[in-house]
């Protein structure tokens, strides 16, 4: 992490500021020999190893869309790529859009940036980008940009789950971003500008506000609550975890022949999961920490210990029943119970306003990087749809699947593997 | 303001907080004799001369809910009153929304906090209640709870405004409750709580999510931008400035004599305000800049000086127009050209994801406290509506009007003037 400065604290000072304004109004980002630490200046680097935005430190707040390409030529999305990275790359550490900025270029041309984070400092944002199936056949199966044969075998359109309520608009995607950050204003800068920049290239098919991650992504960050006041994502893999990262998120060289192109990135399942949280209410105490098979305060397992204590599934209980109750979704999703799957999980809680029942429109929007969607997602969503307690109180309501390639070397785009 | 203590803090220290957790499991609130400083931790108070959440340093983020009034019942309403101010002194305080907490209460009944802010701390929540003209006379001009001869002569849905394309389920409400905080998860906490207490009285008829506040309330807060990427509220109505309020802010005690229990309340006007934001980003800087009559770096009228210079309309500019264009933004809406009219304006941006048109379903969440919609809003929408270059870039999708009763007193609930 990078500590640069906040142009929000040096406009704060009052008349003085007015001239700084003008001095560094070509971007977002101050002159780092000015630097002072403060809320929101952490900035994580666009290029690497892996893409940021995965083990990075889960940011609070999410921008997520996804895009359907308009255009047949494949010059065309290269293209797009390439200013997507140049944009990316300046946006994450704290820059405009584009290279003249929102107020200093030419009055006649449209800015190359919208502005509206003007003064505000990187707030940790990362893009993450990723492919999804229709990038490599359309829905009527045709190759639009000749990437059929390099489709990755896991690459495909999710299994329909028993109680999915999947809406078209808010369901797959040939590419998507997901903007992490710790201020909503610099992540919805960041999908705008980019769906700016794609006009005539791609347009936004669906798109999802988050707040209040449901994940910790390292051992240093506590574990956030979801919307049904749980604490979620105990028993996540984390960023220090080199041996599970290995397994179960990063795809391996050898892992596809197709997609040989994906070694060092991983697939980005994101589903949108309502939850029935005026029902959730009307439950006891006892019966919700039943169903999710932790106590509700401390998020120890309630065969007892901490937060952090395995699970003991054996442990009996009263009515000859186990203690954590044969359906309750620790014991449904947990590794033992799925042949050790297990996935990176960076969602979020989400409220949308109200539903047709006037209950709220909220939930989980529930994003996962794995290593491979069927060994690692699919069989813990079917032991889910067959047996966790808790399904009674989700339903899903939109869906994807994303190939999210390595990190983006120097000198190189988003994805340029796939297209050499 | 008052410092408080983070729980999140506490517990951040790994298997040592779990004892605290239970310690202090009753509420968010640890023992405030430990407190140590941090992030979010401000409060306010609930009980005051004024309701909070008005001239109260805006927050970062807004959930605002509209609910209907299920029940026929007068003594229902005033129980629901009563709960809601337990309610709410309790969670701005940094507390649970029941007395017993999400954690502490019988197994066998379901908790009176619904658990999702354990560990977070105030994070300056306030909460303002309105009462919506259905209150006092429904659709079919019934009165329901025997207040119809109490009802101000201001509190009447707002006219027909040319160009506002209203959504039914976006409109109106009887009762309205603004909940602002720098963390959406207290905020959202906050509604979902007041939303169960009154199941069965009232129920959620539209709700509305924002972030990055698009104005400033007190002198000490920088201006914040919009979505159009401009600088927003700089004229507005700030605490510091008694005599403003007064005018135009607070109901006097004359104001009307059916609603003199409205006395120290204000009026919130509540525009849900779309931006065809895809449609702004196609034109060039000096188009912006020309529809809203402002520089977009400095904020500064077009007419010269810096953000806070009052503009010189007259001043002349090319071809025999003056340098702020007769349909600009900032002189349409001038109190000059309205009579004086002024507004303590508190809104938000928002995005709810991606509209019909394949764009952003995103723009200004409007909120205005007014001591007079007739004069102090009314005029103003009305000659933007006639003259504003910007119209051609906003679609207003929701509207609502609120009478806000003074702030509660000791041993009160809210609205009690009302009710006796």
């Amino acid at each position: 992490m990078v500590r640069g400065v906040s142009r929000r604290g040096l406009l704060g000072g009052g008349a003085a500021a007015v001239g700084l304004a003008g001095a560094y109004g070509l971007g977002r980002v101050d002159d780092p020999a000015t630097a002072t630490a403060g809320a929101g200046e952490e900035r994580y680097p666009f290029r690497g190893e892996h893409q940021a935005g995965i083990v990075t430190p889960a940011q609070d707040r999410l921008h997520f869309a996804a895009f359907d390409v308009t255009t047949d030529s494949r010059d065309e999305l290269v293209a797009l790529l390439q200013l997507w990275t140049a944009a990316a790359e300046r946006m994450t550490g704290g820059g405009a859009a584009g290279p003249v900025g929102p107020v200093e270029g030419a009055a006649d041309l449209p800015p190359d940036d919208t502005g509206e984070a003007i003064g505000l400092p990187a707030s940790g944002l990362t893009l993450t980008f990723g492919f999804g199936p229709g990038l490599f056949r359309d829905a009527a199966g045709t190759d639009r940009f000749g990437l059929a044969d390099r489709q990755p075998a896991s690459l495909k359109d999710l299994p329909h789950f028993p109680g999915d309520q999947l809406v078209g608009r808010r369901t797959g995607g040939d590419l998507c971003v997901q903007a992490c950050a710790q201020d909503p204003q610099v992540a919805v800068h960041a999908i705008r500008n980019l769906a700016r920049i794609g006009f005539g290239t791609v347009a936004i098919r669906w798109s999802q506000l988050g707040f209040g991650r449901t994940s910790s992504t390292t051992a240093a960050q506590d574990t956030p609550r979801n919307l049904f006041g749980f604490k979620d994502g105990t028993a996540n893999v984390r960023a220090e975890d080199d041996t599970a990262l290995g397994e179960h998120v990063w795809v391996g060289a050898d892992d596809d022949a197709a997609g040989s192109w994906l070694a060092g990135g991983s697939y980005l399942v994101a589903r949108r999961i309502n939850m029935t949280i005026e029902t959730w209410d009307r439950q006891t105490l006892a019966e919700q920490e039943g169903i999710v098979g932790r106590a509700k305060g401390t998020g120890a397992p309630l065969s007892g210990g901490e937060e952090t204590t395995p699970p003991d599934f054996a442990m009996p209980g009263s009515n000859d029943q186990p203690v954590i109750p044969v359906d309750a979704h620790v014991r449904v999703v947990h590794p033992s119970s799925n042949g050790g799957a297990q996935m990176l999980r960076r969602g979020y809680n989400f409220v949308d306003g109200t539903n047709e029942l006037g209950g709220l429109d909220a939930g989980l929007f529930f994003l996962a990087f794995v290593r491979d969607p069927e060994t690692d997602f699919v069989p813990v969503q079917l032991a889910m749809a067959r047996s966790d307690a808790l399904m009674e109180y989700l339903r899903t309501t939109g869906s994807a699947l994303f190939a999210v390639p390595a990190g983006v070397g120097e000198g190189e785009h988003v994805g340029q593997a796939l297209f050499t």
